[in-house]
């Protein structure tokens, strides 16, 4: 590529591929820089896409947001795995909510219940027919609800098949780091740079870190569980997400913290949820144990559209523990931005400017 | 070496190895062979010199082996450093026997009594007195005992240094495997293979699996513990060997499996245990999951000596869960049967002739 690109996109995760596969999709010259593609959070997330067990209280904006994203993966999906040639294990078999213990399905309904108030889809199970749909689940457990809509995908295989889409559509990765903005020549440069971005922008991201298992049936069989479970279990609040590879993730802490250890107090707690929600699961073949770090941000929400004072650099971060089922949209709305230069309304409420200091700080 | 070796060991374990290093120092010409050095159960071992807390029921002559050896431990520690010019980690804390629950105290009792009962050095503890000596153990450890000549050696040094004494001494490492005996040519053919024994001499050998995990103290600091502590906590036994590195070996499942994976279950039952005994584990980063294969044999002891009907064959091999603490003894008796011919009346307890079939099965 010897001329210079039109885009210039920071960081090889999902967010940042698949706004290259998107615009370049539409013409545009791209180059991608990350030394480490699909290095980042991604490498460790397990893929739910659950915009209506992740709704939360007080965050309807993003709950809309998540819900938008949700809507776009049927078809998101079948466009990239036909584009890339490679599956990316998208699977619709529902979630289950479940609580162990009666404080414990409490804690599940109180959310459920206000998630039902929003006219999300999410029904309640009497405990035999919960049994019914996955004889896996604890005999104790007390009870829990099915979101039939809230679906998963693989997320290595994600990156892995939006790299090719979009190497395909004539992308151009670039295995090198960017340290500072100014040294990527490029019409419009995005930053979907995790929790990298902070360093690049000034914006206000930061490492949430996410401790998580994966877990394997033992002789090469898929797990015996088809849903995802999200589970609250003595208190512990964990998610199962079954593949069709057996392979079982088991996730996640999130802890204000920047290093990636493994600690034995966050395998323990982990793994005793897990245990406790599916018995069969203590004789899976725990063969990973790892930590990632989400870039947070002051709000819980992500920072998409223009960078305030900087003429052509959007950005892309900030999806917290949103990033999978949030790609789509993502990638459409600051493809949209680029090649019209109009933001669409649905990104009012997530632009970088809302965290831009005021020219004279509030405190002074 | 181009002349016939005079003794070929196969197995460059901590057994191997050390009668490899005991016969160089006869001035014996010696091969070891081994594709891999090291990496069986020794890989695994926490490396506990327990002839005290190890001594179990009914077990009296292996008991007596355990103490020959560990009383040969300290002159053979530090000779062994001396000749390989590296740190093997011997440490003589000594070693606490603790139950959580009064149960578990319960539990440790009857076999400390034992012990007490042969004469030997176990001192119960009042719980005052054994926080006292350790303020890392949880306030609801019900009590227990102290053995204050149980030490401890880091397997993985032992390995590397007697490696480094033998092939000082003159021994030669050839990294090949030995599928049949009849391919080692030598005057005395040693059989230190671990598991791998059964295939190589037709003895009941077999894998005895244990799961064990390594922990690290955060910040690169020591452990917050001196003593190894062997623990009963809510019905699970367990270990935990802290190491100056600020490693922690969390141990050990006993299982008749072959297979090396990890469990999901055995690792929750290990990180509760240690947690529940040592709640500041929790912080402490897991940085190794790992399963080894110990060589077990039906009565759990040791088979050394001349293999019956193969002149100039000998064995050292079935020391399951005592490969470490027996190494000093084995090599000593193995060298002196190679030099003098005459086996030491130690041995008497312990040689292949008792498993060897009779001409005609009894079972005809």
């Amino acid at each position: 590529m010897l001329t210079r690109p039109d885009v210039a996109v920071v960081g090889a995760g999902p967010v940042g591929l698949a706004i290259a596969w998107r615009c370049a999709q539409r013409g545009l010259r791209v180059v991608v820089h990350d030394p480490a593609p699909g290095s980042g959070a991604s490498h460790v997330a397990a893929g739910m896409l659950s915009p209506v067990a992740e709704a939360y209280f007080g965050e309807h904006e993003l709950t809309g947001l998540l819900a938008d994203s949700a809507a776009r993966w049927p078809a998101f999906a079948a466009e990239l795995t036909e584009a890339a040639g490679t599956d990316v294990g998208y699977r619709t078999d529902g979630t289950l909510v479940v609580g162990l213990t009666a404080d414990d399905l409490a804690e599940a309904r109180r959310l459920w219940s206000y998630q039902q108030g929003l006219g999300l889809p999410i029904t309640p199970l009497r405990p035999s027919a919960l049994r019914d749909r996955e004889p896996a689940l604890a005999p104790r457990v007390r009870g829990g609800a099915v979101a039939p809509g809230d679906h998963q995908v693989d997320p290595r295989r994600l990156v892995a098949a939006l790299r090719a889409a979009a190497e395909r559509a004539g992308a151009v990765l670039r295995p090198a780091p960017v340290d500072r903005l100014s040294d990527v020549d490029a019409r419009f440069s995005v930053v979907a740079a995790g929790c990298g971005a902070a360093a690049l922008t000034g914006l206000p991201v930061w490492p949430v870190k996410g401790q998580v298992l994966r877990l394997r049936a033992t002789g090469g069989g898929a797990p015996g569980f088809r849903h995802v479970i999200r589970g609250y279990a003595d208190g512990e609040s964990i998610y199962l997400v079954p593949r069709d590879s057996g392979e079982v993730v088991v996730g996640a802490t999130v802890e204000e913290r920047t290093d990636t250890e493994v600690t034995a107090g966050a395998v323990l707690r982990l793994l005793r949820a897990a245990v406790d929600l599916v018995p069969e699961l203590a004789e899976y073949d725990l063969v990973e144990a790892s930590a990632g770090l989400r870039p947070g941000t002051p709000d819980n929400a992500p920072i998409i559209g223009p960078l305030p004072g900087r003429p052509g650099v959007l950005v892309a971060t900030g999806h917290h523990r949103h990033g999978i089922v949030l790609t789509p949209v993502t990638a459409d709305l600051v493809t949209e931005l680029i090649v019209t230069g109009e933001p669409d309304p649905l990104l009012a409420p997530f632009t970088p400017d809302r965290f831009v200091p005021e020219e004279e700080p509030r405190w002074n």
